[in-house]
């Protein structure tokens, strides 16, 4: 189905409960619908938003457009949990269509401010003549869930960014408001991130470009997030248009971050301990990340899993897209790290310790299952997941740990999409060591988590259903050791 | 081996003979040097430059610095065939080292006029504080291959260029002469060609930058080219600073192709069939490559193999890079094909042809060998070469004519390198057709035609030289058959 622009942009109460029925259906019945990931009802979902804890509650948004797998006028939909593993969707949240997000309420953050959560979120606007404007709004959030817009913009768009000035991330620092937000200059067409300072949420200033120690940012900078981990202060984002020379990455836009000792707020300056940007994700679908701080202080992140621009296999099913697990975000020696929350474990059901010396390690795995393996030094295999127990039809998972690399190879698994941006993806590892591997399985989507988070590799892939073993491609691996555990859905 | 400044921009005559046959036999006892490739006699080779036939002969000349397999004082390094296949080298042409190429005699073409040869290239000068001037420098060539310089430049830097501003091709249209000038605008800091005109080769005339029609050229052009093929007008050129969405390809830097009916010299004007450039080359390690028209309207290529900015196995060896054969270049339905030179038959020695059904082709190929091989349609198995039998050390041609596709794995072939920039390369194949593959395997270079020129994908690779059998890695391929024959030195 060819969507025009005026479908797209339509009022939501012109499409009829049976459709969206339909669309609902249509996706529950998907072989590939996640069952413990956020995925849309119906429709597309792209940016996690408002990611929060509020009200005893953890709450996260996505952008969503409910009628089909394509972009057309997004909302915010909420989604709450207690223990940041099973969520529940309550539907659309921050509709579109009022006079400062016309064409879509777009990505933003929520800090809790009193007895309420402040949304801030980009506004879409298109002239007659299909000119973008866009504004950083505001929202109200109470205990009811109930949503209340701030009439008018928190931000007008400065007269030196492009239309491409969006994603606020709403700081709350030393009883200042700040607000991060990507941004591209109008005369050099580069990317940059503006800051913007508050004191009580109405009057914003504009503090300008952060002036940063990185390299390039590409042609546009989308979902800036600076994040307290373990006294660093993490700057994660996605820079478009980044060479490969800059950052050798396959994906057709990155998710990145950059570590520094502190955010300089008084002179609007990040000194990243590295000019370097480096890959947040390893895999093939990550995007648009969002962080946040915890009252407790912890750092939590939920990712995109879907890429811009590129037709994934449930388009043709009406729906697309999901968000990843809740990962914890912690520095150890200097570097990052994620790690699926510890209440995933509530998810497990049954537990079976892999057998010794076995080519074949999980004979029918099904669809919903985490994998903690633990492969010695000197180890030189292929794990394939998804499989019919041979190389033909798996997901592979090619580990040398005595030269010390994971290559993660899809170009086996079920129906091909994306294949000119590779089918493979590769990490190194440090040469003779053991490599654990904590990998979660769900229908279509797959983490894995290399050695305790310190790297991760997320991709989709739709494979036949019938296909679910776990196995070694040879006799050969023996030196390994570890647990299956089936998963409930959230 | 640390290099100073000082040392790499020293005259040559600061070497002393001896060190410069040890370099030489340095060089020639690698196992990895190629036999009927150009390559460096010792230190480091880059850049074709000045391919021509002139005087009953073909030329070409490349970018040398002799000394180290780093970049120094490059000067031009000529060699001349009757064929285009055996050429023999005969050293340095065009030195470095004059007021207007004091630091380098960089990349640059070549045009008959009258009866000698005129060179036009870049002469790179760096100031007391090391900053870059480019000045596009001629030289004439007489019939002894004597080389004079012409004093003065022929083209000074533009006041809106930065000092990226290189790789003149040299054109004669129509009784006036052009020259096509990789450029980086000073404003913008975009990536352009600017178009340069002469009646004398004297006084030039700056037209401005090429108007095109291409999306993005990124930061800087090097090395542009455009060639009559076929009646196409094919420019060839390598835009350094794509991003993944413009054009996928995991290289460090493209060197890519656009094709349109006509070059507008009156109103200098590329209009491309298509506003998306496409890859010269689908595989690792094809960089600056170079193409002219021949006497007859033939237009031939030829390309640096090796990529800026990565380290190569034999810079241990002082020695880096080569170039690769010549590639006949056609339109074939609107495309770009390249085939290796008839004339490369001549170093066919032994003929053999594959054995049928068996899982071994040629037990021990050797080093030096072209294999010509057709897949059936529907055939999914994995081409083994430089390999002992098994898919552990091996390169290996994965491919897959059902789904159609087919891919290059150097992951476990021998001495790694460049892995951040991924160890696999793949192309689409029309599905359920058959395959045609014509191999090129000289030492630790390997070309690959597909289709007959369709797709070439090219790569260095290091692998052990008694890992020299040609197999599939399973005994399920049977409709296949081809030849295998050894080839000499040329």
């Amino acid at each position: 189905m060819a969507w025009t622009r005026e479908q797209r942009y339509q009022d939501y109460s012109n499409y009829s409960e049976t459709l969206i029925d339909g669309l609902e259906k249509q996706a529950d019945t998907s072989r590939y619908k996640p069952k413990f990931h956020i995925s849309p009802k119906s429709g597309l979902l792209n940016d996690p938003n408002g990611f929060s804890f509020f009200d005893g509650q953890w709450h996260v948004f996505y952008q969503a457009f409910p009628f089909g797998p394509v972009h057309g006028l997004k909302s915010w939909v909420h989604c709450t949990s207690d223990d940041l593993v099973h969520w529940h969707n309550l539907g659309v949240a921050l509709p579109a269509g009022d006079r400062y997000d016309l064409h879509g309420a777009y990505s933003g953050s929520a800090q809790v401010i009193g007895d309420r959560l402040f949304l801030m979120y980009t506004g879409n606007v298109r002239t007659q003549d299909w000119q973008r404007k866009s504004y950083q709004n505001g929202a109200w959030m109470d205990k009811d869930n109930q949503v209340t817009k701030v009439t008018k913009p928190l931000i007008e768009q400065p007269a030196y960014v492009t239309d491409h000035f969006r994603d606020p991330q709403l700081l709350k620092v030393n009883h200042e408001y700040y607000a991060l937000i990507g941004a591209q200059d109008k005369q050099t067409l580069q990317g940059e991130m503006s800051l913007f300072q508050s004191s009580d949420l109405k009057t914003w200033h504009d503090r300008g470009y952060v002036k940063h120690n990185l390299n390039n940012l590409g042609y546009m900078v989308e979902c800036p997030n600076l994040i307290d981990v373990d006294n660093k202060k993490v700057l994660i984002f996605c820079p478009q248009g980044l060479p490969q020379n800059e950052l050798a990455t396959a994906n057709i836009y990155p998710n990145v971050y950059a570590i520094s000792d502190h955010f300089d707020f008084e002179q609007n300056i990040f000194q990243a301990d590295s000019n370097k940007m480096v890959q947040l994700d390893d895999g093939f679908d990550v995007y648009a990340s969002q962080a946040f701080n915890a009252p407790d202080g912890s750092a939590y992140l939920i990712s995109w899993i879907g890429l811009p621009e590129i037709t994934y296999p449930t388009d043709q099913e009406n729906w697309a897209h999901c968000l990843s697990l809740v990962k914890q975000l912690k520095i150890i020696d200097g570097k990052l790290y994620q790690k699926p929350v510890a209440a995933m474990a509530k998810l497990r059901d049954n537990e079976q310790i892999l057998p010794k010396k076995e080519r074949v390690l999980v004979e029918n795995a099904g669809q919903q299952y985490e994998l903690k393996l633990t492969l010695g030094a000197n180890q030189i295999g292929n794990l394939l997941l998804a499989s019919d127990g041979t190389t033909e039809h798996a997901l592979q998972l090619k580990f040398d740990t005595t030269e010390g690399y994971l290559l993660v190879d899809r170009a086996n698994v079920g129906e091909k999409f994306a294949t000119e941006f590779g089918e493979q993806r590769q990490i190194g590892l440090t040469p003779n060591k053991s490599l654990t591997l904590d990998i979660f399985v769900d229908h279509s989507v797959c983490e894995i988590f290399v050695n305790g988070g310190q790297k991760v590799m997320t991709l989709r892939y739709f494979a036949e259903n019938t296909h679910t073993t776990i196995a070694f491609s040879n006799e050969e691996i023996r030196d390994y050791s570890g647990q299956y555990f089936t998963l409930q859905d959230m």
